[in-house]
């Protein structure tokens, strides 16, 4: 028999294009379980849990619910709020388990990268040491897809799609263009990995078309090979189209950015200015001596639904369902559910568990056997890698020529346990 | 009886997402008059007449020409050399004649933005002069929106259309993680004119959402104003969600940039770093002691024909074809078309003509009463004005989940008359 008492689903760390699906499959699935009484939604993440602000998908439409397939961002509200560990952080679990049992809160389903999967593990842990009867999963999510133990994270692929799509559109504008505006350098997130820099290798279809030079945090950035292969792409297609993740570090392991925060300060006090594609723009405009453009998409390129991939988009819901599934059918507890790759062609995914703690102290860089010689591409595996994960399109509603988005009210349930 | 003899079409200045869209138009119409015998494309704008490098759509696949309809940035090639008066640059015009009479070009059709059509004006005064028979027509674009003469012009609904969709989204990113990433600032494309940067309005559905702040340089930029009206938001939504256009100017006329130039060089010379978004986010860092992001869409800005306006792509067909009808039919010359707008709901747009001198002469800003009192965002004219522009999407073809755009071949023609 399964346990009975009501979920909750919360939305940890940056938003992506697809955390309302995966928090879509959670809901829905609670939805088909009797066992499940309620399913309520932390507002603004585990914060939600602790200020006791809480909403009941009950009170939200059908439509609205079904909307989160389609709407970007996470829609439950999320945070950065970092617990440490049991001892560091005693307060705030007592604090969440304070409100679990006021709430009768038998499943936790909660949506993130590492950091959250630690927190989910430590309130597993916790409940059972409390006697507590709770399962907890973790539901996989980041675009930077530095997840261990997970083929791949739901939000990768529809931000590598987007990328891609916006190198080869800037990568046409330089083509155009090149005679005077001759280099162009997009900026990718992944602060630690470059599997989104690296992921963009998809716009590239024929012989000279951009990307030309890809950058990653994974390997060493040296100016001075920086400098050459630049050369040496403007001598072969007389245009140089640059890809570089925006955590690109030093033979001494210094951010490309600190670099810049040595000069970059204005004139009241301490202001840093200049990301990594700004700083590449300098040294090419100072080194190569040609006219050099930046393009920063920032956080619309992890919350572009407009153009996001299907297959993550499903496969973001995907692992939200069996989160439930495994949790009540299975009576499963302290997991996380991993995507798991069957075959590359035709691409086949299926999923699996792993446990939290695993997840949690995990991170997975680009091997870098997936990286060229130079460090300044590719190679054919890491394109068979993602190729399968940007396919298909998402039908977004449109409403007087913009995707119309939903917002769930998220009406406050009357507290049980007001924080003193 | 319409002059016989051969056209020849340029792309010139910034590509834009819908740049092709006027180059089929005029293509596809001068392949349904007989007088006109063959028509061709200059490689790289007006470089590829003086260079006499040209190539023959003749040459080219109807599926490629129809491609241009849904593939952007300027597949015929672009240029930003400027010609200036006929006696400044007396030699390039005097190539251009001698080029054009080489290949018996009759009708020049030249799509650009406000230097291009003074360009275009002057070589009709000098073929005029001369005694050399041809037709110089006019084909508006530019994504800034700043011709006069011309209710709107082609590239600036789709622009707006991807700039709204991306502040849109990026809006539900701040929504969602406020907590710490409390602000985001997205730059729009606009050196002159708020065009671009009032459009994003659009996004806005309800109270609350992005943008909340909407910066021009039509208006004077004064930080203090600035950080007062960051504050205000803040307390009213707890995020800050700020367009700001790229030319941005203080009561002395400087840009906003210059500022950043004054302290942001690098330790070899004189590297300038940060544009108007960086340095706003590094204010709001420092005055309302937030944290803050920025975006710069970039390039990847005019050519998102991924998610392009379908009313501005067919308008701009229209442009191109209507060239051509006018001077084949009509023995039009020296004229630019321009948009008319008959009515805004339901909206109508017809096009009309306009002498190239005075188009070239003249720059549109934002009307300054459609720019709010407090110059931080759009009145409802502006909205009522750029909201239909904006309407539909264009369907471009893909391929393994990424568009599949054409490329031309362009395949020189023997020249005839080489520069010496």
């Amino acid at each position: 028999m399964a346990l009975k008492g009501n979920g909750i689903v919360a939305q940890s760390g940056g938003p992506t294009a697809v955390i309302n699906a995966s928090a879509c499959g959670v809901v829905q699935e609670c939805l088909r379980h009797r066992e499940i009484e309620g399913i309520y939604g932390a507002i603004n993440g585990v914060l939600g849990i602790l200020n006791e602000e809480i909403f009941d998908f009950g009170d939200e439409s059908s439509s609205d619910i079904e909307g989160l397939k389609y709407t970007p961002a996470a829609a439950l509200g999320s945070c950065r709020y970092k617990l440490k560990s049991l001892e560091d952080s005693e307060e705030d679990y007592a604090r969440i388990m304070e409100v679990f049992r006021a709430h009768t809160i038998r499943y936790f389903f909660y949506i993130g990268g590492n950091d959250s999967m630690d927190t989910a593990d430590k309130i597993g842990l916790l409940s059972k040491r409390l006697g507590y009867d709770m399962k907890v999963m973790g539901v996989p999510k980041t675009v930077d897809n530095d997840l261990g133990f997970t083929d791949h994270c739901p939000g990768y692929g529809s931000v590598v799609k987007f990328n891609a799509a916006a190198v080869m559109e800037a990568g046409r504008d330089t083509d155009a263009i090149y005679t005077t505006d001759t280099c162009t350098i997009i900026e990718a997130m992944g602060r630690n990995s470059g599997w989104i820099a690296g992921g963009t290798a998809l716009a590239r279809r024929e012989e000279g078309d951009a990307p030309h030079l890809i950058y990653m945090p994974e390997t060493v950035f040296s100016t001075e090979q920086f400098v050459k292969d630049c050369k040496d792409v403007l001598s072969r297609y007389g245009r140089i189209f640059i890809v570089a993740g925006e955590g690109l570090k030093d033979k001494d392991g210094n951010l490309l950015m600190a670099h810049a925060g040595a000069f970059a300060r204005d004139a009241f006090g301490h202001i840093q200015l200049g990301g990594v594609a700004d700083i590449l723009r300098a040294i090419v405009e100072k080194e190569v001596r040609v006219k050099a453009r930046h393009n920063k998409l920032g956080t619309c390129q992890r919350e572009a639904m407009h153009f996001a991939s299907k297959t993550d988009r499903d496969e973001a819901y995907l692992c939200g369902q069996m989160a439930v599934k495994h949790a009540v059918e299975e009576d499963v507890t302290g997991k996380m559910v991993s995507l798991v790759r069957e075959s590359d062609d035709p691409y086949r995914c299926s999923t699996g568990l792993v446990d939290l703690a695993e997840v949690a102290n995990a991170e997975k860089p680009v091997p870098r056997e997936w990286i060229n010689e130079a460090g300044n591409f590719v190679t054919e595996e890491f394109i068979r890698y993602v190729a399968p994960l940007i396919q298909g399109e998402v039908d977004v509603p449109m409403e007087n020529g913009l995707p119309k988005y939903i917002r769930l009210k998220r009406k406050p349930i009357p507290k049980k346990c007001p924080a003193s």
